[in-house]
């Protein structure tokens, strides 16, 4: 049967069901270019008020999929994503704590965009450290390292990264069948033998409420098990920062603590957490907070870093300018908004407003103290850093109404929140 | 306040309404260029599926009226706009008739696309004709002959056409919204004093059934008294062809054949009680009919022609190739459906199918009986006139279960089914 664009976007404007050949037609079209970006926006719009059933999103994510190649390892590997959050850079210890346990991972990363930040971004606040490398590179460091955290390479899931970036500018990014089979187009693409989703929930994540996160983790291990991918997805919170420190040098500093034995608790917890999950997908039993506490993967890190171009034991750019903002009273913190400082980060510099913009490898916040912490007046709550001095004022007002002390410490969130498996 | 195309997408897309100066913003930034056709697109699939409220359609239609010139006659003036149908070639004897009536007329008219005809493409099979005048012409011919149906001008309204054109490829035509705007907004800035709108009904229509046809009615006529303009629409029957000529040529001899006063009674009850709403409207208690039989309106079709360089009594084209339908038994045309004549002239050559095709002048279909008249076994019923008689098999598919012969005559349509008044 011969397809028309119109034809397709009508279907869905009417309320229909689209048929497999409807999904590849227009799928592998508009890669082509053949399908007009306006006619995949208007669809993208009838998709997002229409909805799309399990079926059409499961054939969506393959004709993505189909849209590129399909990447395969010469070892087993097991792979994570993170729907994005503050402070979120449980990767960096991640991956060279599950290689050090045996398994290969090849995380393939993005940038920030907006209040989140990118892995790739944290990483090239480290000097020399270059994010992207090709298959058959990517492939021998996974032989020899273990892990890999770089860039997609140019032929994984096109499709979706040019609907990923037509959804942005149409206002049709918050909807759970393309956001799913975004993730799950690129995920599968990627090859890894299993996978663990880290599905944020809060005012720093995606998705605001616990439904909507679990409606999303639910979307996503349905599509993963439909594709025949072992999947596992840890509902986690993000309503305060993940750590302390939010940004990039900084981020990274703080990954290096917890892989040399330290760092912030919550850190610690889900980086443990997820090894753990990815351990078990991947039929290899062995306790990664043993391996952390053995130094083994501080020396992955250091592996992995090197194999890229970094020093790892180099300096970490350091900001021009630090404000720091003080507790006004004795008490508890009661709430530390993650929303709040990722914006402030952002605007501080460590992230970017349009996708062309540089980050600043110095700039981010340092959280003193995280919710339930006590401090006394004067104390210092948080740090700004930056190297534009004139993005103070806005990076306070995204604060302002963040935080609170209280008189009694606020009851603790589990981070952990729920575990769905495929 | 500064907006963005996606907070302004975001609001209609939520089910919320657009300010006025969202409004105003948006359309000037597209006819600039500034928001992108993917953006609008995915607004106009917004709008088709949550709607806009009147106040919204009515401020919309403004926006579009403002992003180019507003024309204004040195003559009073009356104008006219169908909603398109088969056969409607209406427009034709129209113009000179209200003209001749004292009240000119300055009809600024489109093409064909799909199966319904456009008056430009009719008007072309006249040798020598033109369709595009510069304001100063069509000032000049107002003056001169009172009548002028012609090509809008180029800066007539640009953020409509193009709106319309994105429309079509993104399956975001069907929606009353954005039809009434796009319509008014043409309508409005052509500056004529009064307008009488006939809103087609049936299956060659692109209203349907009666409900959407009033509803667009409806809206047409309230933009137009919110914009002061004053307006009546006339709902009129659009399931069987308009006269006997479906095409180009054929309906000019049709139009000309009701100027000298002969005609399908069906085209001379339109014209004449579309001319009395207009006159109406104007002010001007002159009788078209009394005028159309004194010869007066021929009179001035012909300056009318021959003021836009065409010979008024030169031949018309005529078919390569002429296929009869001949009626199988006698009895009577129970049914003949307009939308099936139109697809079969389309096919036949006398429309386009993508804007940049040429139309065969002497292409169409001439029906020997309309419903409710008496066929013998063997009599003409329909005529197929094309220069490319490989249309003709493409023609009879198209007219396959669009007619039928009946024992008894059928009941009579009204021509007329309702007067909706500003």
């Amino acid at each position: 049967m011969k397809h028309t664009a119109v034809d397709v976007i009508r279907t869905k404007r009417d309320g229909g069901v689209l048929t497999d050949d409807q999904i590849d037609w227009v799928i592998s079209s508009y890669t082509r270019g053949d399908v007009a970006e306006e006619q995949m926006s208007a669809l993208a719009m009838a998709v997002f008020l229409n909805g799309m059933t399990f079926a059409e999103t499961s054939r969506w994510t393959q004709a993505m999929i189909d849209s590129g190649e399909r990447l395969s390892w010469p070892v087993p590997t097991v792979d994570k994503h993170s729907t994005g959050g503050v402070g979120d850079k449980i990767t960096l210890p991640l991956a060279p704590l599950v290689a050090a346990c045996g398994v290969a991972v090849p995380q393939l990363s993005g940038r920030g965009l907006g209040h989140t930040g990118g892995t790739l971004d944290k990483l090239e606040s480290i000097p020399g450290w270059r994010a992207s490398l090709t298959s058959a590179e990517i492939r021998t460091q996974l032989e020899s390292v273990g892990a890999v955290v770089c860039a997609p390479t140019a032929g994984l899931a096109p499709a979706d990264r040019k609907l990923y970036a037509l959804r942005d500018v149409t206002a049709t990014v918050e909807c759970v069948p393309l956001i799913a089979s975004s993730i799950m187009s690129k995920k599968i693409a990627e090859g890894a033998g299993a996978l663990v989703l880290d599905v944020k929930v809060g005012s720093g994540a995606f998705m605001k409420s616990l439904d909507d996160a679990r409606e999303l983790a639910s979307a996503l291990v349905a599509i993963g098990t439909a594709h025949g991918q072992k999947v596992t997805a840890l509902l986690t919170d993000m309503s305060a920062p993940l750590g302390r420190a939010v940004g990039n040098a900084v981020e990274v500093a703080e990954a290096v603590e917890v892989l040399k034995g330290g760092g912030p608790a919550d850190v610690v917890a889900l980086t443990v957490a997820l090894a753990a999950e990815m351990l078990s997908l991947a039929g290899v039993s062995v306790d990664p907070a043993t391996v952390l506490a053995s130094g083994e993967a501080y020396e992955t890190w250091a592996r992995m870093i090197a194999a890229q171009g970094g020093d790892p034991s180099a300096d970490l750019p350091k900001p021009k300018h630090v404000h720091v903002v003080e507790a006004p009273r004795d008490g508890f913190v009661g709430r530390l908004d993650a929303l709040g400082v990722g914006v402030a980060a952002w605007r501080l510099g460590a992230g970017r407003a349009r996708k062309e913009d540089a980050v600043q490898a110095a700039a981010g916040v340092v959280c003193h103290v995280k919710p339930g912490e006590a401090v006394v007046s004067g104390a210092p709550l948080l740090e700004l850093h930056t190297n534009t001095p004139d993005a103070v004022e806005g990076a306070l007002t995204a604060l302002a109404g963040a935080w609170e002390i209280t008189d009694e410490a606020p009851p603790g969130n589990p981070l952990i929140i729920e575990t769905i498996r495929g």
